[in-house]
């Protein structure tokens, strides 16, 4: 019995998992827009009772998922303090804490984590293997992105701290921080308006930020671009002469030895 | 007769079906001009007669053609129930309900789908080829761009979500929905600045979701250089097989055929 | 006489042509500068004789190259109506029109085209090989380019269509042409932010498109480096076994043929 | 004594040494940190003294390093005048400037360029690596990016000028320069927003410069993919002549030399 309940819950290979699991995708699909539809104050006014038992069946479906994975799981410490064991809690809490005290109704937002638990799902799917690949080329890219972040947030650092003198607290440059935050928004071209530089040497600055913003975003893309392509065209290697054959291959093209 | 109406109006290789093409491609852009002059107030005022007049002209040839195409056609009902069959209805169609009802002005709009009819008639030239090779780039890296939109999208939702949490109505914030319309408008870097993070820790999260922004989107880039990257050298075909090989192939990879 | 001036005028090669090229290049430079400078109000009361002064000494003298090259160049029409002959036309004109006519002012700025010429002279130096370069990959992916210009245009008509249906006037979307400006304002990620969705429906098909322009920003990208990296690897092709070489080659990296 | 300080300051392999790095490493990040902080208005209400006192130990520590520096180097003046000697004369320069004129606060905001001295700590690990790769791949593409930039910024100029002749001082484009870094907003797609077209020509030349924007951002990612994906690929460096050459290559294609 615990032995089926577990394949059908953590497995993903019979019929009754797959149905489990399509059942458990379109319910936390159902409570993320349940979480989402609440805020809206007009909604949440003409809808409150209907809100409201809607979480309390979602909460009460997730907690029985939530008991029958820790009473299945062979490891049930280890489920628990895992990462999904973690997500799972995280999806129920909320509604329970809001019962005791319901001071804590901002607490109730955290509600919209269970969104995590749909890639669980996914991952079982052809989505899966693509993520990996996706996964994988920013792994293998992670050193060069991180020496780019460090030098573009150097960058932003500095130029806020310059801003911050040239600009002053009067055109809303009112501390590092603050300015820090504009160069944020600026060198990614965000670029809200909400500050906006007044003097002539801060639009100065401002230009040079712009353009090098505009240019260096070339540089990650030329990190993630090279590293797929090595990807993709690194999976068969030919024995007798080296040669990298694409994936699909079953005959080396330079040599013509079948794989 | 009906033979030689299907042959100009469907076909493309005639000297009569392409004038009879390049007069339509002519027709269609004029409407698409009437419909958006039509809709600046100033112009609609002292011109509203000649609009309406040019509107008339254009329906009643459009609705000859459609007609035409209809009785020409060996499949009436698969034309007109096809994609360009109701596309072709949509471009009349509004016009003749505005006689009717002078309430759905606003329908009036839809004719702007006309546009749509020029891609119909550039099927036929070399921009047909350079267009779907961009596509088959675009289905060959659709999974791997499919699992990036869910990524974004589930982070968007949850940034979002904080946003709401973290910053409030007052500020803007006035539900999730909104704070997520505010997290697209973040994350792509578009950066309207109507909603604003106001406290210091929304400014925080911001910031690290507009490097975040501005990080990610090598990812997309990467995956469809790669793509076209890989049509392109595809370039030797397999008499045998019919696989596309790399162009520096000396062998084929399927079949192991010497080239 | 005149050939000799014909060579440091239109050649490059020789001494004197050189030192001609760099004055005119620092003459260009600085008449840029006055115009641009001449346009601040604060300057332009402080130093107008200054600027009419340096404004006239650099007219007299671009009019003397002018001369100096219709008189030179062994066929002057062609020159005259030539590209180049043109820029240099309209970078003395507009001063002479405004010695007529002070009514015609701000045709002054048109002096601005004075920095086009700046192109002319740095065609001889190495910029221009690479400029070749990037123009080569430019015109290899012209139709794909413009396939893609032409569907995103489409995109933002009818985008911009739809706005002005959703939004209407009292939002800002007063015409279709100015939703359609709002359209890709929002679609090239730059958000202004002069024009904001105000409704739901508004806001939600304004983050399709933002996620849309988000996305697709990632297929001009792919096209020129594809071509870039295409135009890298075909400089030599082995005779004797036709594999790609890179450029600066002196042997055959597949079959050890001495180029 | 003096070599065995050399070696712990500016030597990097020992555990003394490493030690050494780690540990400032750490004051740097707090000295920044102090600056940072210091900024904010209310937190130097609240806690003046306390920066005050950090701010003097942290100089006073860096003046010790900087005078051990000077007195454990081989060549003083060499390392004084170096780029690095500098970086950290600046790092301890303000403070007592401020001892001095106490006019001179905002000097004081130089002292965040001490985030520089961290980079030369990183030299050090695998970082280095990655960013020397980074470097080369945009020296390698440093004439096509100035190429490119040329022409954008010529584009900003030409653009910013027409704007100011078409929209004019009371729509915000009160100069040249002001329209200039207006072109610069609009093309590098940050959009601030503050100024923005209010004619209709302004409009419509402003939408030409978005999607030429939006559509150049390609090229720059181009040239840096193709230059990155080429370093990649030249892992395979001849013995005999030192010559790079791509990770296939049979021969060396410098010297012919059978790998």
């Amino acid at each position: 019995m615990r032995e089926k309940i577990n394949q059908i819950i953590f497995g993903h290979d019979t019929k009754a998992s797959k149905l489990f699991d399509i059942i458990l995708l379109w319910v936390i699909l159902i409570s993320v827009i349940v979480v989402i539809l609440e805020s809206i104050p007009s909604l949440n006014d003409r809808f409150a009772n209907l809100f409201f038992y809607a979480e309390w069946i979602i909460t009460i479906l997730f907690t029985i998922e939530y008991m029958l994975r820790i009473w299945s799981s062979k490891t049930p410490f280890r489920y628990i303090f895992s990462f999904w064991g973690l997500v799972d809690l995280l999806s129920i809490l909320p509604t329970y804490l809001e019962l005791i005290n319901f001071g804590f109704h901002y607490l109730l937002a955290i509600r919209i984590f269970r969104l995590l638990r749909v890639f669980r799902i996914l991952k079982l799917v052809r989505f899966n293997r693509e993520a990996q690949k996706l996964l994988l080329a920013m792994k293998g890219s992670g050193y060069k992105i991180a020496v780019f972040l460090m030098v573009v947030i150097s960058i932003m650092v500095i130029l806020g701290t310059l801003m911050y003198v040239i600009e002053g607290g009067k055109n809303g440059f009112t501390s590092i921080p603050q300015s820090i935050y504009w160069a944020i928004v600026t060198v990614t071209t965000v670029g809200f308006g909400d500050i906006v530089p007044q003097t002539v040497l801060g639009k100065f600055l401002s230009s040079i930020a712009m353009i090098m913003g505009y240019a260096i975003i070339a540089v990650p893309t030329g990190i993630i671009s090279v590293e797929l392509a090595r990807n993709k065209s690194e999976d068969k290697v030919c024995e007798v002469c080296g040669h990298d054959n694409p994936d699909d291959a079953r005959y080396c093209n330079q040599c013509g030895l079948k794989f």
